[in-house]
């Protein structure tokens, strides 16, 4: 399998991509991981201009000798290309996995709105800092070459086995909402992370996603971690999950329980659709 | 006239309330503003519990003693109180004129979208501080008292004039986008205003009112004051003007200019629809 890799947000360094090719050669000889050179370029907040990254996606995403599409790393940015790349992701597009999280939701939504390729929320090359033991990206690659289940978000091989999922940061999937990037979520579990946000801006997201017209449909929400909480002042009653029950119960869909997704070091895969 | 003050959001002081008081027995000693108790309510991040602001608001809105409610002040929470609202106001809430702005875009849009009053985007009692002259809360005043024109925002007085515009806070605008209580705006002047946001979230934000379904029609955007721009790491390219014509060019609506609005000293009026 050869795996390229893109940064649509901010860059990574050389000797982040150096970490993740050594530990491929340690895991997973067989297969290859190819960094395109954009994911080193710096154009203020980016790794490079919108015109560059979204040239750096293109070739990869629509040359035929790429199995997957691993986005190097979030941070912000993927959404400012979306209007130049989806209209132009030819037939060797649609037959890729294309994983990441975070701010690549706005990809991994689109792409899923679309139905073009295997969008897969998982861990991304920036997570193997150098005193990583590299677990969330094991699971990454576990499942797009192995099809290890045992990568997957645990809910996935119990309650929720067959049935469709996606999963996002709250941050993105509220910036989607009322775009036709969203794609159609009728009938899955949709499963929800955020990291570095006070209560109060996470209570919002949800008022959103609890009154989004496109969501009426979906089966239910599971909250991933919640990590790195700004302070609230004045403080908030409520923890993060009393928040998204609350908002359960006025959307009317259940509340499914957690989720093993986020900004952590374990971050477990989520395939879209059915697992 | 009879003028009801409730808080949907965050708390004020009786200090407040009275420094408001004589600013009306100053400036409109024939007409009287009444402070709702529940004003001064705390309960965490609000001015009471959602079933106390949600039951103050119908009270006054629904008494038709009152010609208007002005909003005491943002913060967060008027969100909250939405689905226990709109449902229940009755005919004496079509009457009544509707004053706030920031976090009370929520009820101002809902309010519209519902057709119900008049919502005017105007300064708040919070804003009369003990050092504070109180010119943006005069004309807020001398619209709803006196119709006076020169409160408006300067464009609904020139090449503004006899067309439908509303304003919103970015991020309120934002969390309305892909519900149904974001009215419909089609050739509305939209004018935004922002606080305390760093630009990449001002960027992600304007992305998603480029792209919405619902703001397809809009006349075009009008960008108010942008203000305690918070630290972006690294520093983003643009200024705020910048990333507003570049959405406006994705979004293929003109950028009109600049707006008078915001969490300015001289926040100026614009009523919802034509002036």
């Amino acid at each position: 399998m050869r795996i390229a890799v893109v940064a649509p947000g901010r860059p990574i360094s050389e000797a982040n991509a150096a970490r993740v090719s050594a530990f491929m050669a340690l895991t997973y000889p067989q297969h290859d991981v190819v960094f395109h050179p954009q994911c080193y370029l710096s154009d203020g907040h980016f790794a490079g201009s919108d015109d560059a990254r979204a040239a750096a996606f293109l070739e990869v995403a629509n040359d035929p000798q790429y199995d997957a599409i691993w986005f190097a790393r979030g941070g912000y940015g993927s959404n400012r290309i979306l209007s130049r790349v989806m209209p132009n992701l030819g037939p060797a597009a649609r037959d890729k996995a294309y994983l990441g999280f975070s701010d690549m939701g706005f990809l991994l939504g689109a792409l899923y709105a679309a139905g073009i390729g295997r969008p897969i929320h998982a861990a991304m090359p920036i997570t193997l800092g150098s005193n990583d033991p590299g677990e969330s990206l094991g699971w990454a690659l576990a499942w797009l070459i192995d099809g290890d289940r045992n990568a997957l978000e645990p809910s996935l091989n119990g309650e929720g086995k067959g049935r469709p999922a996606a999963a996002f940061n709250l941050a993105i999937l509220d910036a989607l909402i009322g775009t036709p990037y969203l794609p159609d979520l009728t009938d899955h579990v949709l499963m929800i992370e955020e990291v570095s946000e006070p209560l109060y801006r996470i209570d919002r997201m949800l008022f959103t996603v609890a009154h989004a017209t496109q969501l009426k449909g979906i089966a239910g929400i599971r909250l991933g971690h919640v990590t790195h909480i700004q302070e609230n002042d004045p403080p908030f009653a409520e923890t993060a999950e009393q928040i998204a029950r609350r908002w359960c119960d006025e959307m009317g869909v259940p509340f499914l329980g957690r989720a093993e997704i986020g900004h952590i070091a374990l971050n477990r895969v989520v395939p879209f659709g059915v697992a």
